[in-house]
């Protein structure tokens, strides 16, 4: 909101880890991995977002004056490494699944190889953008879903953990699949549609509620939804709406787009009965809009109800992604570069299994079914390890590894996922627009079977690990237990 | 992020409302309310926090050329009205409760008091600043209530719903009481407290545990908190602590903290296990910190357990208010001035009873028992209501209005709550600095009863209006029923 400069934006422990290895290591070259532990929601997948802010945070990476002398001031920092920081700049490597793919549990969403010093210092802020964005698009998504092909409409912004809250989630909804924010500044820095009209207050500040629309629908004939709730829908506000579209009409005025939106009360019964109301008086393709704590479950539920809703407000529960507000990712240490220049594994035990890391130098390969593009599942190896399609590929579970399924040579494709970022601190990626990205993630989400969709209990994607990095793992587990 | 101007931090339909205005109206003045209309997580009480970034935000409210220019270019704004935003600044009054005060559902947090196009324009980006903060400040003392004294140090960065949310969480969370922030920008952007350690992967960059935390006890011996469950808590971290803290002592070391973090497995077992190993070894005042998806109610859960812990590091639970992410702040038109100046007050009647708003120019006053200093009440009445703290005060429940309490003359005092923080545009509020709002908020909290800081089913605080309120929203209500 006032800071511009985010170098600050991390943890302290990464200061004082990094002071550590300033002081005591070879600032050696090591990959961290950034991957998440479950789709949110219980869902089956998940949507990259916000790389292209993780790109802006690198790029401008650096230890303002301001900054050292408030390191300074903590008192815990010697001067040797003040030093250092005031000529900091990021060097090394960054791979990442590019924004608006399909994405799930346990791959490396963004792969950091650098110095030690500097993996360390960007782990926060990589968390930080892309669990925030990655949750928000993953929301979208499931709520674009429920709606069905129908509009969905992002209205959030007061109800957003505050304002990047708001412009990051606005921007990570567009991702997602729906067709429009009310964020205008939103709308504004990423070049995306800003939708609105009016509000209680609005129906309020005249002397009834007839005046206002009136004096709405006169001055935006074009996109003409009438608030219809605020004194009684059924009794007033529908009515009067009616009566001001009948006035349209005789005027000769034919809106582009016109309508009501319905914001309180029983909005499958109360769609019903306008819809009815609205056609009886000729309007059958008055649009009913409506919004009130919608979430994907609700829209689900209204569609099933028979609701006559074509379009779709929804603020809290998707700017907060409100049944689960956090995406949970997670930024380990994979290998450590020996003077070989080889990377050797690294992995975390934990006394929670599901905390335990995949080890190495990675990538991932995405295996589709050659007949209809859809997903079959996602292969994490070593870098390097080659593979060759016209071969049968032998997948495993690797949480019980007598689950297998044979893939026959020549019935599928593979696709490297991860995508070079920074080379040598250098940006080699060129983000899209926020436009191009949603109309990726469309088509990304057009090869995920149905039932991986599914709102409730969806079929999961496997992610796979290659024979070779999951006997590298066992190996490293039997070491290191005592 | 990286709009330093939030003038556009809007929603849409307030720009096309205001046009709406500027076409058809004398910009009479008004009044809005923001409330709230249910304590977050069912608690007996919420925290006021964000005013000071509501006050840079009215204090810098002017459109840029490019704003104006990216509204032109949305093609439903006129010239007429471009141009007077061109020239927009803020010349309302603004009331306030402070930061810090403890606060209760339905009364008004903010009333804005300003020409109809301006109090409209301010909406948005009051409620996103004031939902936030609010809701984190009041997760905050929540987690802190259940930590009995112990020091809660917020470290949710990470999983914050963005930059913002991270910044201004970390401010809320310090005047919720947290000792402390592991967020380096925060502290020096409020000048708070910042805290922390170590991660796996500093244990994991060398080539044993033992030597990892050799090298943190040489390079931070006087704040040593050292993480022990990267490979198995009690059969390698905590011996390797011991006998680091025992070469300590052995060399006349002798730091000001010292301890060790758990971060997975069974926090109270574990505690217990690493306490008598410490205290058996002689190192009776090494802390034991504690993380891993902490929350006011597992902090609760493992103190009624025995769990020896001291120190509490909380994150996504926090950082998010994860189960109830949203504090649901709304903003509704009160009143409007007529031509003689009198304030008519406007009510807001919605199919949801609860959405039924409190008409007219109001302020509050904070009754409290004269000799325990608790609060008895609050009572929403009219400006320019006068009351005699001398004489008998009757209050009565606005739902149930037969549930009535008199307050007998002498034995309570009265404080009106709201003040003036922009008058005639103006600011003439000074903020506290965020230590000396987090010094207020405990002092605040000493003013409720133990019952009502109570996590479940508390006691909840009386919200009255005065009985000239009552009426006429009574009357209000009546002439607007169809």
């Amino acid at each position: 909101m006032s800071a511009q400069n985010l170098t600050l934006l991390t943890d302290l422990y990464e200061l004082t880890m990094m002071q550590g290895y300033f002081e005591t290591q070879e600032n050696e070259t090591v990959i961290f991995d950034m991957f998440f532990r479950e789709n949110p929601n219980k869902g089956g997948y998940s949507i990259m977002a916000g790389l292209d802010q993780v790109i802006d945070y690198i790029k401008n990476l650096n230890f303002s004056y301001e900054d050292v002398d408030y390191l300074r001031g903590l008192g815990i920092f010697s001067e040797d490494f003040l030093h250092y920081l005031s000529g900091f700049h990021f060097s090394g490597d960054i791979y990442a699944i590019p924004e608006g793919s399909v994405i799930f549990p346990r791959e490396p969403l963004i792969k950091v190889v650098a110095p030690i010093m500097e993996a360390q210092l960007v782990e926060t802020a990589i968390l930080t953008i892309i669990n925030h964005q990655c949750l928000i698009a993953t929301k979208a998504s499931r709520v674009v879903h429920a709606a069905q092909g129908n509009g969905v409409m992002e209205f959030g912004l007061r109800r957003a953990q505050g304002p990047d809250a708001g412009l990051y989630g606005a921007r990570a909804a567009i991702i997602g699949g729906c067709v429009g924010t009310s964020n205008v500044l939103a709308g504004e820095m990423f070049d995306v549609p800003v939708l609105g009209t009016h509000a209680h207050s609005w129906i309020m500040s005249f002397k009834d509620e007839y005046t206002a629309f009136k004096e709405y629908a006169r001055l935006y004939p074009d996109a003409c939804t009438l608030l219809v709730d605020t004194y009684d829908t059924l009794k007033s506000g529908v009515p009067n709406a009616i009566r001001v579209f009948t006035e349209m009409r005789e005027a000769g005025i034919h809106p582009k787009s016109y309508g009501i939106r319905l914001d309180s009360g029983d909005l499958a019964y109360l769609s019903k009965k306008a819809r009815k109301m609205l056609d009886d008086a000729g309007f059958t393709d008055a649009v009913i809009a409506a919004s009130n704590d919608l979430d994907e479950f609700l829209i689900n539920d209204l569609k099933i109800q028979g609701a006559e809703i074509t379009s779709w407000g929804v603020g809290t529960n998707l700017i907060t992604s409100k049944d689960c507000p956090s995406f949970g990712g997670v930024y380990k240490l994979a290998a450590i570069q020996n003077e070989k220049g080889e990377f050797v594994p690294k992995i975390k035990i934990s006394e929670n299994v599901e905390k335990i890391t995949n080890p190495g130098n990675k990538t991932i390969y995405r295996i589709y079914d050659k007949e209809t593009g859809k997903i079959r599942a996602d292969l994490i190896c070593f870098v390097g390890e080659e593979y060759d399609t016209s071969q049968d590929l032998l997948l495993f579970d690797p949480n019980a590894t007598w689950k297998k399924t044979r893939l026959e040579g020549g019935t599928y494709t593979m696709k490297e996922i991860l995508k070079p970022v920074f080379i040598r601190g250098e940006c080699k990626y060129q983000s899209p627009s926020v436009t191009e990205i949603a109309e990726f993630c469309r088509q990304e989400k057009e090869t995920l079977w149905e039932e991986t969709k599914r709102l409730f209990n969806p079929h999961k994607v496997y992610v796979d690990l290659s024979q070779k990095l999951y006997d590298t793992k066992t190996a490293l587990l039997n070491s290191v237990s005592i």
